[in-house]
Parts: C-alpha cells; structure tokens; sequence
C-alpha cells in the first residue's frame, strides 16, 4: 500500500472513505502508534476479559481550541479526560476507544503529533486505546480535528462513590490549585503573555484516585471540575446530593500567575476549567488521613480542604469570602470561555 | 431552571459550556428522552454489574448528510451502526454512551427530532444509552450535529469469532440485499427520484447475530459492509484471514431498483454501504442450516451463499461475473459517496 505523506499530505475526503485510503490511514498512524494487541485484532471492535464485578463506562468528545496549548493539545486531553471521567467512580480505567472527525484540508504532521501526543498519554496511564474510527468532514464542516474518547474501567469492592452521596458535615477537598487550564486556553488563544507561562494542568488522575481509595474507602463524592469550573462541578453535587455547601475562599488553592490573570481579565477562577483537578467528598473522620495520603501524590501535593457540607433545602453553595463576607456561588451562567475541552 | 424553546430555540455556545445552560439541555432533551435509571444517576459515567467473561467495545462517529433520509436519519443511524460492530463479534449489546458536537444555530427542534428517533432506536433494539456528552462548535466549525456513540457488550461463553479466522474451503454468506442505504442516502442528497423511493436498510442487527450463534457455534467471522460496501469487506477479511475468495455475481442479493440506480449512475453496487446487512464467514457443514436460521429473521429473510473461500497467497477476492468471466474485486480506492454513515 502506498506510504501516507505525512510531512506534506493533508487529509483528504479519501481518507474516511473506508477504502483502502482510510486504512493505510488507520494503519500508518493509529494502529502504528497506539501499538497494542487489542488494537491489532483489527476488528471493528476489540475483546478482552473482564472479571466479576461493576463496571463504568464514560464518554467525552473534545472540540478545544487551539488544539495544541501550553502543557498539552487536543490528544493527551481526550486521554486524560475520559479517564479522569472513569476514575470519578474510584473505578481502574481498563481501555478507552477513540473516533476520530476530521476535516479535510488537515495536516497530517499536525494528526501525527497528536496521535503521538495521545499514544504517549494513553501509554503513560497504562490504559490503551484499543478500538477507533475515523471519518472526514467537507473544508468548512469541521474545525481540523474532533476527538471523542470513551472510557471503561472496573470498580473495586466495597468503593461506591456517586455524586448523590454527601452528607451534611462531610468534608469537601480539592486537589490542587484551580483555574490552570481555562487560564492556559486564554492566553493561547488571545496570545496572552502574563510574565510565566500558565501550562494546563492536564493530568491523568486515576493513580491519585488509587491511592485515595486505598485510604478512605468512604469516599462518597469525586468529581472532576472541567467546564463551569469548581464552581459548577460544587453546585452539581450540592443538588444532586441535597445538601448545601459552606467554602472558604482563603482555603482555595490557587496560583498567583491565575490569580492575576483572572483579576486582569475580569474573570472568576471559581468558573475557570480544571483538567487535572478533582473535587473530594468524604465523612469528617476520614479527611485529614485522606488529605495526607493526597499530599504524597505529585497530583494530590496542593490539596486542601476547602470547606463542608450542611443541612440546605435550598442546596446552595456559600463562600466566605477573604473579606470575611458571605457570596452566594450559583452555577456558571451563559458561555465563558468556549471550546475549552 | 428555565425551559429550553425547542419549538424556535436553536443551539448556543451556552449549550455547551457546563454549566446552568447545559444542564438545562441535558435534563430536558437527553434524560428525557433517553430515560433510563443508570443515566438517571446524573454522574459522568454510568456504572453497572457484569459477570465474568469476554467484552466488546466498539466505537463509531457520525457524520452523515443528509442528517434525515428515507428509512432513518442520524440518530437512528448511530445507536444501529455501534451496536451492530459489538454485534459482529457474536456479543451481546449491553450499552450504549453517545456524545454529541452540535453547532452553534442547529436547531433545537431538529436535535429533538433526532434525540427522539435515537431513544427509539435504543430502546427497540434494548441497548440504553446510559452515559453520553454534548459539546458545542462555533457556527461554520461543525455541521449541524455530529454523533459518535461507543457500544459494549458481552460475548456468549464458546464463541469465537474475528476476521482472521476463516480458513480455505469456508462459505461466505451475505444476510440480504447489498446498496440499499448508499443509493437511499445518494438520491436523497441529491434529489433523485428513482420511481419508488430507496430506503436505508439501516437496522440494528444483534438479534439476527443471536440467532445465527445459536445454530451455529463455529461462526468464523461477522463484519457489517458498511463504508467500502461489499467488496471492501471481503477485501478486509481475506487480508486478516490470508485466504482468496471466490463469489458469484448472480448470487449477490441486489434490489431491482438499487441496481437500475447504480447503472444509472456509474457506480458498482458491491462499494456501496449498507447499515443493516452482515457478512458471515463459516465452515461448509453449517452453511445451509445457518442459511435457514438466517431467513426465519425479518433481517435475513434475504440471506444468500454468495461464495467461498480458497487458498491464495495474493489473498485476491475474484468474482465470476454475470457473463462467465471473472473479475478482481478490489478494496475501494478513493473516495466513492462521502460521509454515507
């Protein structure tokens, strides 16, 4: 078959044709970088063994702009944030999947280093993409390159944790400083220059969930804060567990670099997109072990418990603020940074 | 939380943005329609039971214009093709996520009209869709609404079945008549009118595998011609499975109306894509007790040995034509019908 031209090629209507264009396509560059057995079944889908248990499967389709950013691009997100979407659970995540849009037009060296970007994420977890498909868009019908990854992974016994679970006087924790990625977005894509460069803080969290698991089995809400920002993913939880939620603005963690980003922009961080965050719901008893086994984590170094659930029939979420005022913090309205994940 | 306008309301940037906008979609469009108790647990993944066995994940995106088409549009269209792919390893369909990348001005009565024929689709095939994920383009960065749904499923314990595992001497069999949703999707593009109007064949076709398992265990390969059509079907099988293959062209099951279309046209019906038919690759002895199961189901009443399988290096698929003579069948080269699925 003839040899893609990555250095020049682009991507043509062909290569979704499902003809022999899509699977030289398929073969040159999926196949060749996700290298793993399942994948190399060939099949139109992939087997593999399961044990007795309770699964998870989770789906994320990702449309950022720019599709490469400081601290990662389009690839290595659709890895992190599908499994992270899995590891909400407390789940291991087994494999994940990937479909691929793409628009005709697009560079193949910039597919190429994506896959490669995703092949080295989706490595570096130990959860290999093990079944795809790819399909073209007309010029002007797509944006380059969509990706939707889907994740599975397997619970172990006696975790159950599910955004339903809190109850008033639980904890809540979370995992680092906020806002890194929304902020990493922005002035990428406005071409922002804030003195340091703000990276993403795209991350695979599942090996901190491990270890989360592992001391507090109790865990009873995880949830990671992409869209809508810590703000949001706290007010998601609040209704769906039917408790209120008291916060302290001084005990959230966040970098100065954002900080004053945010105060320039005329932005709230408590709305700025996370990819490599989590939020944590646990009994009172269980937090200050959990938090310390968090801090033994490269991921879980600057978590912090930043406030605790309460009886609320209004299920609101209140910040004390620095000042020593109260806030009310609603859900993220209307749209604030589009296209970030 | 406000009402979405589904009657004149189209899609905004809000829509996608995660929060109090999104939600607001989610709940009154996908829960509702979708409305099954595992997505009903309101997390980003779904969780559930499985027993110990073997899995399948399979995974397709949807781009197919026109999104409405005589026989189905793409809601239908993606819960059929995933589950069919989970399908074509002798699995079980269990699950379904779906994410959606809509842009910004689609209209809300459309994506309902969609969102509705998907929930039908899923709960006649009973495959739920349990987890899913909704983002949002700028307009002229998408095209109306892609779909990518991934599907899991559990294989029945003593079945085997792959594309590399046909040996020489087996007989291929096609479940029914081949074209049917090219040619639908074609005319309906392009405004023809073929006397009668062409259907899709678009049908989940799991059932019809549960059936054929049944009978007949030794099942060596299943594979849905879908992009590529027949041809490069067979192409990808004797590939896998090193064999040749020999069909007969007076056997291949062709509608009269699909077959003056294709004339009409210019084009070979055995590259045309279906979505509801499947080939079966299998040992000689079971041929004709597989091909009576096969034709007491609605979905294979049009069954037909169109062939066998033989010894060849070149592993070349030949076909002997209507006329006595023969011809090389080869994959799909190019591009024939864009985004058909």
């Amino acid at each position: 078959m003839s040899k893609l031209d990555i250095k020049n090629g682009v991507i043509e209507m062909g290569h979704g044709s499902g003809g022999r264009t899509s699977a030289t396509l398929i073969e040159e560059l999926f196949v060749r970088h996700f290298d793993n057995a399942l994948l190399d079944q060939g099949n139109d889908q992939a087997s593999f063994p399961v044990p007795a248990g309770r699964m998870v499967i989770s789906t994320d389709g990702h449309v950022i702009t720019p599709l490469f950013f400081p601290g990662g691009d389009i690839g290595s997100l659709s890895v992190h944030g599908t499994i992270n979407d899995v590891a909400m659970s407390g789940a291991k995540p087994l494999y994940l999947s990937a479909s691929f849009i793409l628009e005709e037009g697009f560079p193949l060296a910039d597919l190429e280093r994506i896959v490669i970007s995703m092949a080295k994420a989706s490595k570096s977890a130990g959860v290999p993409v093990v079944t795809g498909d790819t399909k073209v868009v007309e010029r002007g019908k797509g944006d380059g390159v969509f990706i939707t990854t889907t994740g599975i992974g397997i619970v172990p016994d006696g975790i159950n944790i599910s955004g339903d679970l809190a109850k008033p006087g639980d904890v809540i924790i979370v995992s680092g400083s906020i806002g890194d990625h929304g902020i990493a977005i922005l002035s990428s894509r406005e071409g922002l220059q804030f003195g340091t460069t703000i990276e993403s803080d795209s991350a695979a969290l599942h090996g901190l969930v491990a270890d989360m698991v592992a001391v507090a089995a109790d865990i009873r809400c995880l949830r990671d804060p992409t869209r809508g920002g810590l703000a949001t993913t706290l007010n998601e939880l609040a209704r769906q567990s039917k408790v209120g939620m008291r916060i302290q603005e001084t005990a959230i963690p966040i970098k100065a670099e954002v900080k004053g980003a945010c105060e320039l922009l005329g932005l709230d961080p408590l709305y700025i997109a996370n990819e490599g965050k989590l939020v944590c719901i646990v009994p009172a008893k269980d937090a200050e072990h959990l938090l310390a086994a968090m801090h033994k984590h490269p991921l879980g170094q600057g978590a912090a418990i930043i406030g605790t659930t309460c009886e609320d029939a209004q299920k609101m979420v209140v910040m004390e603020t620095a000042f020593g005022g109260n806030r009310v913090v609603d859900w993220l309205a209307g749209e604030q940074l589009p296209r970030i994940c």
